[in-house]
């Protein structure tokens, strides 16, 4: 064989070669017909934001609510690499200052914020659409990010009945890399990834979620309710559809529309975004970022794609609810269709519709190699018994965790916040072996300035205390803190 | 400086050797004294177990119960290099062979057979207890592993109204390495971690847990048993306090001593050790391995440290109940006390015991790249909605795994067990989003012979499903399966 | 202890806050005096580049060589976040086609263009500069790369003897992710970087230089030639100052200043940017991405700090010398100044001016879990066996995994140039056991569509041959292959 | 479907099951004849040592060198899981003790002590071995190594002008962690490898080698021996074969057979062990640990297989010879044989014989995830430029880190040990960009007790200074060091 053979003479723009490639395998013939490629190699920006502007003020109307009628603001193609840009999730209500009120007082009738709905053509319903991640970061001129924990009477948090107050932490952003000067001591690399993706439900799936979360909602106030998971009583059981507030896109918002019987129709069906569902939605996967892989089922012709609640960085969980870092932020994007592809997604549920999207996670998280990791059982405070309840268990876990670094100098309210948004992980341990759950939370020791694991000594751990800035705080009260001891 | 001042001139065995070390830096005199140590390489084996022989033949006595009054077996110093031995947690009622009806008629009664009570000098309550994990391994000769699920009517599992039928799939452990022929297409490392290892509860701790648990099996039949968690009520509430199959160590065990009052008044106020608890217990955390401490806290004198349930792999939630890759094995361990420390570890609960142990995760855990994500929110299989209930969603983040993997040719007994043992990881992904929680389970795709992910087309999914083995089963019967599209 | 100590009563803009933060240890007094921070969150770019201009036309002036003298083009503080813009190494001579002749033709006395030299405000020399990477990316509009192998006559590569000819693969950067369609089947994460960053030497550290360069060179045709490392002969021993193509910043450059005595004698001294020195320079260490840092040391005021030569991705040697994804881009940095400082580099060499910088990688490198290991020792493909030469044996290694890779389709061009910028570890395993240095290349095997390692049966090799595409070639010949067996 | 088709409906021993198992893929057929397996769990031990006896006192005997006429001691089949024990590389030569004559002093004409050869059954020549790592350990009893430097006139080391004594430091082995008396702060988990293992060279490959070696050593002396790399001059240019200290397995040894004509021919034909070559042999890869397989040509029938010099963790390069944490210890090893896969190593050199073994590393090495990276170029200490010398950039790079370390306690001759044994990184990060090589040498943070990064100032600095003890010596004399600022 001929080395020559496998060398193109002449250069030219088409060519062909023929190679063989290997000595001892079946002959291979190579054949190149390069066609020059005229690449443009801008990103397509289909939905941009200025996070300055309030959100009806932005150019393509951005929504908030979930709805099959809510119509596309732009469109692409299978293969094409495409840009979105958001506002954070509550549309720019939330300060960098050192106030907490705005936490204090928000309005989230309007959350969540979200850039779309996006048409993927040729997406029909029972395709499967894959969304990968290609690139994820903040927006020039607006790096920086809050951590919040919601007053009791207005949102609340996981903790709420130990942390009834209004808080707030803002993030400086410096690259991959964020800190507080509300929480000293602590600095890490973030995971940017969007809080909230989804397709758009179909009618028949709204209906499905209206139908079932008002059949709990109607469970408040009867003996019903207290067969729920009994820690978290003082949060509302879930967000019903609500004019107010509503924000639907090309069809408008609530500003404009509360006397327009044709949008108030809608505005009255539309899903809330809090929860995720069957579509996607505010799923919350603290690792679904730059390289990472979504397939979704498709309800809707287009498929509708939406996206917002951008966070810099979340704990497993989100514990404090206005938790992760949150920011406006811009995502690249790639989509292709896998045709019919709805049918590999498992059912469960009582509907063909009872779906979740699958998630791939590429090989780009941080690499953290130590860990202190707190254990919760299905015991609550008050020491009575569970019966395999993983979220008290969990509950369990963060308190632990927020006691135990109160011992360095932190805050509870510090602890709370960056348990929210550190990259930490909150695991399901143990969930057969009755009647305790098992969950834990896994902390990276890598991200604080000092050696957080218990000292040789308790004389070693007094030497070590020492930050003394705090988080804002906005209300007086809290709950008496249940430690026994104190 | 001269660099000979830092060579010892006659290399006696008891040196003094003065050197400076730094050219810039403030001079430091290094002085060495080598003793010349007669060290002695072997590892004290303190509890040995003979797997061939039943749990009351083997000469050191195991236990199955948590009372304070167990008497220790052996004895360790601070900083001693130990080995502990262990049985397999049913103590040799499982075979290695091709039936499962071992499995299906498993006298749960004996369970977990554990080697100890181990005391370790000085350690008195109050204070921590570090327990550093230097090396696990199986037994020579026995170097096999078996994962089940339980009959419904005999401690079923997490999915017990799914997989009502006892099942077992047996496990060859190569080195690191396993595969089992019953499940076949999937080879992987182990991470071997003791499922169950605590320290002894106090007389008042365990009354305690004796209190609670029973005011929750009190609860079994009346109304209030509907307020537990939904999806599990097939399944005992919680194992009370026994003395049938009851082995208390030097005490005697339950052939022996079932007409022994003073014996029966200890069995039937010992804890079963079926749940985690505040001493540690069967926490079952799965990377609980080579290179990881615990931090328990002690509540007798001595400590009383007892372990077992040895795990080849386990993945998050230890799903079959009879999950993980269950083996004897042994453990090298080293001690060492904070004294005073158990002010440490957080208390949440009512009463100051009411602790948790905390853990610490080395630099050693296997690196999987990538990862395939399941997700689950907190709407059951009939479609109804729960609240914040972390523990339905990481249910149906399960169930559409077994779904999703069953289209590459697996059995859903073959994924159920497969979860239970696999390195997979359970996450609380969001536990804020009123009504859903949002769980995940991830699993590694590095395991498979073949690309479980979603492939471009359905065609090509087609030409991959091949295997044709199954797992062992038991019984008759069994749950429909939910999927409409059946 | 009350817990509304801890809270801030009013959250007016300046608080005080007492709090006593942890129940059993000394009492610490936190003290919260926040000030309102009007925070500018833009990022300060110093130096912007348009990639469509030549680098003559750029609005900042460029350089393309070392020399204390060349002035300043920006100044930063300590702490302060910039941003500066880079063009690739040759200024934009490199087209993204499927020709390859401008790699055959390039001007090398131009390279590399530099973005710099930066002022750090108080820097003096003898002090160390830490400069931490805060983000780097590609330029808007300009998302893609080229890796190049030059022909012998004109730079050549590591392998130029096996590989004379010039070629070239163009690649698409998507994200974090990049493809060639001129080697196809291979996709993977890029770990952005700077190639050479370095501060400016002083005139004395300039002189070093110089004469140490010149004397390599003039042993050119002498006996003592013969002496060097023997495989790498054909190619140029050292690039000596040059005025040809120097471009020197504010001073000018050589398409104007030809005639200018005063710029001729700076470009007849200014060292060339070809290798990494004392300075840093051109060092390619692969992993120098987001999250790290590096020591540099301060010879001239302000340190001078000069960057460019971006790499979307690099292997390590970046074997094919225009190896890497070379690219335009941008770096996002921070600077700060350890005083005295540079006593802290080693000193190895005879003048203290003989250090390195250091560097410090953190947490973000990709994880992949598999790879793939070739071996070579330092016996030449002609058998001869040579002392512990370990760029020998890391030639040797890198041509055993063109060879093998060559069995699964690929084209000898196309792994060479793959194996300069898919991220490969080479690394120097033995350099002691005589007569053998032992140097080892490892590749990811995650990077691949089809599993690369050995096969079962060689049946089962061959059915997985089959990728056509090739790299762009320009010249006739090509040395013979050396398989004996051919 | 039925989804009770799919459950068995008796359990018998051999049981026919029928099964289809994806409601929308082609129906397959589940078709399951188990068979009961009277598995037998023992690993097969097939040579076994005790370290406590002397090389030639061992039940199998031993040889160190490499011969195809040496007789193999043991035979295996595909698939079979067996256990090989060694002894450590010099046959127990070296104590634990704190005196370092026994280095000094060493006879390295025995090493190094191998366990084999092994018969594979089966294997032929041109076939490709496939030894799959499932378990490396220690001995029981013998759990200790030691790391050393030998003196300039016995051996000496990568860095032996600098360091011309020998020393010694030994190691205590708690599971998988190490520490040392003689290295006080340093603490990391080991890699356990075989420093060597290899097949048999045919007669043709011994000729090979004895050829080139031999005309390396015939240099020595002569005008061309100044031809190679220039900085390594003080140590033997390679060791040809030598009857002096030979073993040869069952063809008996040095103290027995120096009288016999028939054994004195082969040791005086039979290649020493100390370099990699063709076969595999010391090729010393640190990460060639539990779960790693390589693919061994197979020159000689049986494939004889012979494996040693076991290392509980090594350092890219091995640089004080000596160097990497010796140790006796067991391998359990698995064969597969590739029929007439040896075609697919690649073959550079100028003999169909020319190859190297491939290797490939699994998912469970430690993960650090922060590293201090230090450089070196090539030029030497007395600032000669070399032209691209990859041997003496990474000797640079060693100096670098020895002199950094220093200023935080340890002593020169602690580092240069240390860098031997922890799992440092050494790279060739740039070999072509004319005249410098760029080696990098990266160490693991978390190795450390202490924080070994560049501080805030130099103050902060001079704190940390505190280790006292040093490594055992033996000599007097050592260069003087080259740091001009002294």
């Amino acid at each position: 064989m001929n080395r020559n053979d496998r060398r193109n003479k002449k250069n030219t723009h088409a060519i062909d070669i023929l190679i063989v490639c290997s000595h001892f395998l079946p002959q291979v013939t190579r054949k190149t017909s390069l066609l020059v490629v005229n690449k443009s190699n801008m990103v397509k920006t289909i939905i941009s934001v200025d996070p300055k502007k309030l959100p009806w003020q932005q150019e393509t109307p951005l929504h908030n609510r979930w709805h099959p009628d809510i119509p596309p603001v732009a469109s692409v193609k299978e293969g094409e690499v495409f840009r979105v840009e958001c506002v954070d999730w509550t549309g720019g209500q939330i300060k960098n200052d050192d106030n907490s009120d705005d936490v204090k007082n928000v309005d989230l009738s309007q959350v969540h914020y979200l850039s779309g709905p996006i048409t993927v053509e040729g997406a029909e319903p029972g395709d499967l659409l894959k969304v990968e991640f290609l690139n994820l970061g903040t927006l020039d001129g607006d790096e920086w990010g809050f951590t919040g924990s919601f007053a009791k009477e207005n949102g609340g948090g996981f903790l709420t009945d130990h942390f009834p107050c209004a808080s707030k932490a803002c993030w400086d952003l410096e690259g991959i890399y964020c800190s507080s000067r509300h929480i000293p001591g602590v600095r890490f690399a973030g995971l940017i990834h969007p809080g909230l993706i989804g397709t758009a439900p179909s009618a028949e799936l709204l209906r499905m979620w209206n139908e079932r979360e008002a059949t709990l909602v109607a469970e408040e106030g009867t003996d019903k309710e207290k067969t729920l998971c009994g820690c978290l009583h003082t949060r509302p059981l879930a967000c019903l559809p609500e004019a107010k507030g509503a924000m639907l896109g090309k069809l408008g918002h609530f500003k404009d529309k509360q006397e327009d019987s044709e949008w108030l129709a809608i505005a009255n069906e539309a899903a809330r975004t809090v929860p995720g569902r069957e579509n996607g939605g505010n799923c919350d996967i603290k690792n679904l970022s730059r390289g990472c892989k979504v397939y979704f089922p498709v309800f809707c012709p287009g498929a509708l794609l939406s996206m917002g609640d951008m966070h810099f960085s979340q704990g497993d969980g989100e514990v404090s609810f206005c938790g992760a870092i949150e920011m406006s932020g811009f995502l690249e994007l790639k989509c292709s269709i896998i045709k019919g592809g709805m049918k590999m997604l498992p059912v469960v549920g009582p509907s063909p519709l009872s779906v979740n999207p699958i998630f791939e996670i590429g090989p780009l998280e941080p690499r953290y190699s130590e860990w202190l990791v707190f254990e919760g059982v299905s015991v609550d405070e008050k020491g009575v018994q569970h019966y395999l309840d993983a979220t008290i268990a969990y509950k369990r876990a963060v308190l632990n965790c927020i006691k135990y670094l109160c011992q360095f100098g932190y805050s509870e309210e510090q602890v709370y916040l960056m348990l929210s948004c550190i990259p930490c992980e909150g695991r399901i341990s143990g969930i057969v072996d009755v009647p305790n759950a098992v969950a834990t939370l896994a902390i990276p020791l890598a991200i604080f300035d000092q050696d957080v694991r218990p000292p040789k000594t308790l004389e070693a751990l007094a030497a070590g205390v020492k930050i003394v800035q705090n988080v804002c705080m906005s209300t007086e009260g809290g709950a008496v803190p249940l430690d026994p001891r104190l």
